[in-house]
């Protein structure tokens, strides 16, 4: 691939500016949990994984800064402020809290240990390339098994981009269009354009047309007749956390086109790492959906695009029921309806 | 209301071009019957009531230019050209061909009794006239049969622009609205931006702001969790033409929208004038389904959004099964399920 999402260089996060892509390709250099978190809630970075691994180089960064404070108490209101700032930077993606929960478990070890804080700093870095490694080879194994679910000579739909730059590399949803593409199946990749950001349009096409893939896009409203048509063999798509009864929440959006999906007779698919499985949340009733500003619907760069006055309702993620689902596919298995039960034995599954 | 979607003063057919909207209110003057054929293709008026409208009038131009022409046989090619390039503006609306056929008739009817060319040109313009006034007689019709249909204290949600801008004036869905607001109804309405073209956006919010009727956008891809919210309590939308089964033909996303609705018992209303119902389209399978250009998606006022290389499906319209449609609202009645019988029993109807 030509481009890296994320990585880590010279002491500094290196994101790739999502907001500037298609039409440039910026590379952004962050030196602090405050400059990483702030990141985050711009959308510099997005996509759950991708999220998760980008709050883990930002702990480790705080660890750095920790390192450096005038004494222990100092340390620790460093570490504690750039936890609570990454923990707010978005409410919905679940792996940025396990992203923290992992590193900031980690730091107990060591201080109980009685490591000192240059080495705890060290570790912590260590264990953000932990993070974004497993969550590489996570989307390599999702690709590989959720391949094989991929029907040879149908269309393959996608909503939103969960891809190489939602993640560490390869993607998720995008990992089972790239090892089903590698594999030789013939399915034309369809990507719904994903209002308000698009990023469908921006980021999944571009992404894929980097890999020599091609890539036909619609409005999202035309994701129904599309499904009706008899040209798409399975809808795959991200998520954003999944809750215990198999309930996702994902890009807005993702709940219409299941539906469509589902009365269409097509295969709903969503693949994600284990870490965007939330245990805590029973259902989706319990996953915080994030609203974001009217601008993103009245505005487009910059220019007012919607009569003067109206109001917008702009949720960034809705909850697909879990009844709608055929299969939830992450780097531990693939869970079957009914997938409540399915995801509970994948949880005692060990981790490959 | 502030603004004339459709007159015919002074020789011409007098357009306020929707390209413009919301940005800038702008008429155009045309006076032939080519120049209204192009405007309906390139989107100035746009509705399939409004376009019924205008190619009523492009007709009644035609005759006037044909009563211009030197000898019968140049009459009969320039009329017939008129409405062979009418016809073939947009494909999907009945209501153009239904308007067409209207003062085809008629002129048969005045060539058969030996009416000279002049009092023909007269007579199809105020036939023109009499298809305008009867579609804001109809919309002013559906508008309080539907509002009485609307439940009060819960929301309304529509898609596309099926309003004043829509149709002679007034509206079909956004009638339904006017009149359950004037009815005292506490209705707040949301308004789906329609993607690629904005209607919703530009044009619903609009004439509704200028109305006084606040209104709340959405993303399309919103619709299916807005509706599962539970803060809706109708959805009300317009229609491009009507199979005799009752599945509907309406701007693309509309499906989706039904689907989502259908799911969390919403009801679903389509309000459309009688001229929108096409008797001889058995289902929805007979119905012709505008394809519109890719650059509709993939670029945005002229500039490229999408990524460079992304190939577009941009279909205008979809078809949503009458399974999932609660009831015409027409200006003969309502059809309720099965719609089959309904729409047969209002065929027999004397109009109003």
């Amino acid at each position: 691939m030509g481009f890296e999402t994320l990585s880590f260089r010279d002491g500094a996060l290196v994101l790739l500016d999502q907001r500037e892509l298609p039409g440039r390709t910026v590379y952004l250099r962050l030196r602090s949990a405050q400059e990483v978190a702030e990141a985050i809630r711009a959308m510099v970075v997005r996509g759950a994984p991708a999220i998760g691994c980008a709050a883990a180089y930002g702990l480790a960064l705080a660890a750095g800064d920790a390192a450096r404070a005038p004494g222990s108490p100092e340390a620790e209101r460093v570490f504690a402020e750039a936890v609570s700032l990454l923990r707010a930077s978005r409410p919905t993606a679940v792996n940025l809290g396990w992203a923290l929960a992992r590193l900031g478990r980690l730091r107990e070890v060591l201080l109980a240990r009685g490591e000192g804080p240059e080495a705890i700093a060290a570790q912590l870095l260590d264990e953000a390339h932990a993070v974004a490694r497993e969550d590489l080879a996570a989307c390599q194994a999702i690709g590989r098994s959720g391949s094989l679910l991929v029907p040879d000579g149908l269309g393959i739909l996608t909503h939103c981009n969960a891809g190489a730059l939602a993640t560490a590399g390869y993607g998720t949803a995008l990992g089972v269009v790239r090892a089903a593409v590698a594999a030789g199946k013939r399915c034309a990749v369809y990507a719904c354009e994903t209002r308000p950001w698009l990023q469908g349009a921006r980021l999944t096409a571009w992404e894929l047309l980097q890999d020599g893939i091609p890539v036909t896009l619609l409005p999202d409203g035309a994701a129904a007749s599309l499904l009706a048509s008899g040209r798409i063999g399975c809808v795959v798509v991200g998520a954003d956390r999944i809750a215990r009864n198999g309930d996702v929440a994902n890009k807005v959006g993702t709940r219409g086109v299941a539906l469509a999906a589902n009365d269409a007779g097509v295969p709903f698919l969503v693949a994600a790492p284990w870490s965007t499985v939330d245990l805590a949340a029973a259902s989706g009733a319990d996953i915080p959906i994030e609203q974001r500003a009217a601008e993103e619907v009245t505005h487009f760069a910059s220019a007012r695009v919607a009569a003067e006055g109206a109001a917008a309702w702009n949720p960034a993620f809705d909850i697909t029921p879990a009844r709608l689902v055929s299969g939830i596919v992450t780097e531990r298995g693939i869970a079957r309806p009914p997938l409540a039960a399915g995801l509970q034995r994948l949880a005692g599954a060990t981790p490959p």
